[in-house]
């Protein structure tokens, strides 16, 4: 990323135009970024101030910006439901993701937790995600390669049923339509101690999930949504927005323990996988 | 951080007892870890793979774990009010934190968004943390050093009102009583395009902040809060717990655009600014 | 209301048709329902047992029911905002109003309100309603005659800067733009110990009328705001609605107290009024 | 009820102290009010104004106040799980209870919505209520006396798979541990058209019911929850309060529906059956 003051050659840029329409492009000097506003030459963004306004040959405004991971991600070309910015956020602190670790996914989808990963594990870190979808796979690759994160991406084509030859992944996100399905596998996939996650529309698929978890010996298991709440922003008349996204999805959190032997421990084991609730 | 398969000296670690009782400390040889339920000895943690139960000398069971950001950040010791985890990981998404950035923060508190910012930037990123009560700086330090994140951040010591000596922040992040009395400082501190935000507990501060930011040309701007509703996890009695955190606070975000003199430009200046939502 | 298992004329109806379409109506012989699906004829609907299918002359089929209260509520043909049914329910039941009661409103707009109080205050209560827009009035009496509820109801027209010709009402929903300039009157409307009401939109109003409550010793006062959250009904798909109405409004309960002279009385004065939460 | 200004012999009044202690019961000439606060003579609240404080003989403060439905409610003798205002209020609304119909019950409990029941169908409706615990049904019947209401609620008790020797009941709200077992027997005893209720606190149990509801041709089901959140009322601090009750339990509403015959009705049955939402 590019931490001037002025946009250069090479950066992903965002154009921001009247009625919140926007744009996120990579500056190639040269180019003409085309609207049914009018056209910006490249030539004239490079090297322009960051929040500044630019004009097309028709005059139409517009503010050039540095996009957010949150504005990639809503702008990323899908083929796929969307993640929400909202669970991203909280799935990466809660499964701890942090630069230099081994982080699994399935499946890739349009590359969107994909894209967040890659940002958090940095330069040295490193995301496998599968997919059994070939055209999803190759549309999130031309996403990643276009934020210049491919490099730490490694794509898998295939079904996970036949599970993974990695066993000790720091944290793997399971976003498929029937996770439970795949609860063992993912476990071995994970290093002792690992997080899991997934996110699942259903409250049958919660259940179903909750069982796969409890019958692997998965722990600390939490299940949660996040509801996301905007309010006008006219100072004299504050307010909630009178209408909001309700539901996208319940989120599954758990780690990977190790079985015990010891029957002094039994009692923790079966506090940890959450059987002393059923009481 | 350690991503190895077993625990070694050094490591942060995390032991888990029953009711959930959970202690967060370094692995250091020759060590004790005393609690109410017996003695552990870090040597025989070092070298014991993540996930095991391992027992105190009275036989009390403890998992060994590594803990996430979210289990750091719960377990900081703390002077001031916490920031939660969930509003963590969305106020990074949304102001774009990434590696290599310098951002802003002020006051430091305990040095939980310290800690989650100095993450968030990695080894080639800046955090620069005001903070006006030298008491809370020391323990923030104190808290950045145990999780060997001290070198990424600079502490200051006092009054923001005077402003800072940085121009070019990708990000500051406001938390203070009264945010809008620093907005036209925190203004100058960001690069043009910079992401503000700051998180206050009452409507009356929301209103404050918001004509400051109208006042000070911020765009982009939103007000909203995020609701954590966790569910109990018995597959056969799946439901909303009984009880939840109903309040943490209100989120402002916004972006720093520079002035339009262009008459083209009028209408999307007043648009972004959100000056249109009054009508 | 018509307590048999068949329509009669004069009764209130429902036509249910496809795409859950309905149409509110009352029974008279030798009348016909017209709509874009079609006519049905008033005697083909007399005599019929409620929860039937019936056809208009096109084939179109629509259910024949009795509206519920909800019902007749979201059908109101309206000159102003709505309340919504979650909010009526529970003001009927937080204010307390049951049969026999003289209650007061301000202002009438559509008369949904007034509805549910003439309702709920049954033949022997009253229900003195005011407006000062003449045609807003109409609109409400036309209504309130449709459901043979309007011999409960005065309608005043005029200002309430004026103040009201009662001084016992049970209870006093207040329903304007600013309710905080009237605070003194409804106090004087209210019988002692009597039930306040009011909803507001913005938080800038509940700023107002909670400072116009304190100044004029109301007690017990409450703010709350109800969120309704429907589920979709496909038992293998079980999942909250993805949209949902995120604000209506904010709820205002106050009782009108006496004043207070004897000093033992004054902690319990100030606690009441809410002075004590401030600290 | 009483409607004058002041408290008279027989009335149930609410006195409220300090902490927001409050106390109901009913005045009867000769008797004493005793607390740990002190003795207050019923014969020194008899004539007093609704407002006003008292004082016991240790001079501790009280207001004294008529209790409106929902102090009533959270205040009943209790042997099972309460029904909350919020939850009461909308379901008379949805379901229509208005004065002068039949409704029925199951089970009984504490008699909470049998009150609700009693009070909104007024002197001239009838609740019919199921309970088949001989110890609940005494309190409820006590609970229900206490409240001049009994006359209007006939208390039956036994199994209810039993079915009911009703046949036109204008609504039914059941409330018992698995409502999914006595569907059927509910819809006989409904009258057609009629309104069903119940409210279930697990997502197993909706998913149960609506298997339920579908397989018996009852229409017109809806889903949902009301969440109440109260905010803090200083006016200088405006803010939800930290924590909420943030499940009470799944309100599912559904009505009676006849079978249709008739192949123009078929698209018509199945969309308000809900069957359409599965696609």
């Amino acid at each position: 990323m590019n931490y001037e003051l002025t946009a250069r050659e090479g950066d992903l840029i965002q154009l921001v135009g009247l009625t919140h329409k926007h744009f996120i492009f990579i500056l190639k000097s040269g180019d003409e970024f085309h609207s049914h506003r009018g056209i910006v030459k490249h030539d004239d963004l490079i090297g322009k101030t960051w929040g500044k306004q630019v004009f097309s040959h028709t005059g139409a405004p517009f503010f050039l910006l540095q996009p957010s991971l949150a504005d990639i991600l809503n702008d990323l070309p899908r083929s796929t439901q969307i993640l929400y910015p909202k669970d991203i956020g909280y799935i990466l602190i809660q499964m701890g993701v942090t630069s230099g670790q081994t982080v699994m996914e399935a499946g890739t989808g349009s590359g969107s937790m994909t894209t967040a990963l890659a940002t958090a594990v940095g330069e040295n870190g490193k995301v496998i995600s599968y997919e059994r979808n070939a055209e999803f796979q190759r549309l999130a690759q031309k996403n990643l390669e276009r934020l210049g994160l491919a490099s730490r991406v490694t794509f898998k084509l295939g079904d996970i049923a036949d599970g993974f030859d990695i066993t000790d992944a720091d944290a793997f996100f399971l976003d498929v339509q029937n996770p439970f399905d795949y609860i063992e596998q993912v476990r071995n996939a994970l290093k002792p101690g690992g997080f899991f996650c997934t996110l699942v529309p259903t409250f049958n698929q919660v259940e179903k999930v909750l069982n796969g978890l409890r019958k692997t010996q998965f722990a600390f298991v939490e299940v949660c949504e996040l509801l996301l709440r905007y309010y006008k922003t006219n100072p004299s008349r504050i307010r909630p927005a009178d209408r909001m996204v309700a539901h996208t999805g319940f989120l599954i959190f758990a780690r990977k323990m190790e079985e015990t032997t010891d029957p002094r421990g039994a009692q923790l084991a079966q506090e940890i996988i959450g059987i002393e609730d059923e009481i």
